[in-house]
């Protein structure tokens, strides 16, 4: 058995394109023995944004502190604390922090086999 | 795209041996469209447990309000607010309330195939 504080784990800063004020740290990955899927937290700093795209595998996600605005092909939609969503594998998304604070979500993907 | 906070979601009181003061609430899971692993969300309330208990599948946790008492082959550990928990498959585990509040975490599985 594993047992770390989220902010103990190493962070790194997404390089993707689109990628604006993000940090994420991978707090159960395969390092720590994860077979079937991964757990990560993320930051977005005030006025950051992760890229809009698509990609074929589902996002998992509780917001630990919100707001986060989600834009996806249905719009632009808000999640708070204590709100969880389920992004379907194939659905273009973009989450963003449209407040004054830094943002925080855990977000789980599945590892592909 | 589904948003939903996790307190909106049914409780399930699980009817496991050993079980005592807990409730579940599977908040992303096959209804919602997940395909690859689940995401409940547990309470415990003071003085309760879930069961001492061994599987062949793996839990990934975030402890939303601790502490959580976590008995193991290894003893006796707490985790804290924060705190990330792998436990892997075939580790027998056992999450307790000794605190005198409701405590809470987050507690992910992987679906069967």
């Amino acid at each position: 058995m594993i047992i770390q504080h989220y902010k103990d784990v190493e962070e790194m800063i997404p390089q993707e394109s689109g990628v604006n004020g993000v940090k994420m740290r991978r707090v159960i990955a395969e390092k720590e023995g994860a077979e079937n899927f991964v757990m990560r937290v993320f930051e977005i700093e005030a006025g950051g944004n992760t890229p809009l795209h698509t990609h074929d595998w589902e996002h998992e996600v509780f917001v630990l502190k919100g707001p986060i605005v989600i834009v996806s092909s249905e719009g632009k939609k808000t999640a708070k604390n204590g709100d969880v969503v389920f992004v379907p594998g194939g659905e273009e998304h973009q989450f963003r922090n449209e407040s004054d604070e830094v943002v925080e979500f855990i977000c789980l993907i599945p590892i592909k086999k």
